[in-house]
């Protein structure tokens, strides 16, 4: 194979490819539905694609489906430089915009001026959740997290200590991207309460 | 939340969703790149979408990157049910359309129907790479094991005793869906011989 301009395109699309498997190895704090182990970022972001593709219909806007997946898709391949931020880390969120945005700099910047230029736009979009589609996005990245603590009766609030109205206040902006996922949302908090699974009130 | 038909249909959405969490328990024979551990199915699918996204346009006519992303984020989830048949394993494949057309009726069908129809044709249009959207994703299916293996010394070749013969035969059809992947793909075989990590003939 000789390095023609092409091949040398290819080449950097690869080099993307490759590196973004580091994902695999980044771990949440959220566990799998059966417990067995922590969700890694990779397997969470196939997740909501999924999502996506199965809940698209609750968006109250139209929305295009392919932009959507693909900001699901890359939405968090940042982490591979930047790790992941606890949603409830406050000291975490503090320097996490500066983290994120270097290692969206070198991570796309792995790829073709054009497609380093989409792909970033595209995580710009999603982290300022400008579009309906952005919003909706973001929607299912709060939702999924929600489903895997009360399926594992609570166990990631437990050890952190969370309670419902961080619950509610971190996840509101649900209503935002999926009005009726915030009514099935609100549901399973309220219920989750009841089951004693998620403290009412922080601990004295 | 009270029962309305609309409910109802979100529900079996959700059951779908909640059940696709399986494919992160389901090993592939594939190690990811920094050796660490066997990859699984969820996050392979989730490799393939962003392959896909980043190579689309190495598919010699031009695809609908939605419905080959679509095809690609759940090509593999009957898995959940069938388990991963092994690419040279002959006696796994004889029963293995038989078991994964169970679980595509299973899985596929804990949503509307109308989901079920969609996903379960877009399924048995990747199976049958019957449009240049399933050939070129096929072609990504089988690109990135070998990649895999190139990355890891060829350790899981090494491990089932697989030959060049094989890999070549078995990923020839790379090139019905990305002819400029099957050229990379060639190379990276040829070198991998050279590098003495893939036998080139069958053991004695």
């Amino acid at each position: 194979m000789t390095h023609t301009p092409q091949t040398s395109r290819l080449m950097q699309q690869m080099a993307f490819v490759l590196e973004a498997d580091k994902l695999k190895t980044i771990l949440r704090r959220t566990y799998l539905l059966d417990g067995t182990s922590h969700e890694n970022t990779a397997e969470h972001s196939w997740h909501l694609a999924v999502m996506a593709i199965t809940l698209a219909e609750h968006s109250p806007q139209p929305i295009d489906t392919l932009r959507t997946l693909k900001m699901l898709l890359i939405h968090d391949i940042v982490e591979i430089d930047a790790g992941d931020t606890y949603i409830y880390d406050a000291l975490g969120h503090e320097d996490k915009a500066e983290r994120e945005q270097q290692a969206a700099q070198r991570l796309f910047g792995l790829l073709p001026p054009d497609q380093q230029a989409e792909l970033t736009m595209l995580w710009q979009e999603f982290e300022q959740r400008a579009t309906p589609e952005a919003r909706f996005a973001a929607a299912l990245d709060r939702l999924m997290p929600l489903l895997h603590n009360i399926h594992t009766e609570g166990r990631s609030w437990g050890e952190h200590g969370i309670h419902a109205g961080q619950v509610l206040a971190r996840n509101a902006h649900i209503a935002d991207g999926a009005p009726a996922l915030w009514d099935y949302a609100q549901t399973l908090i309220q219920d989750a309460v009841t089951r004693g699974i998620l403290a009412p009130e922080p601990l004295p």
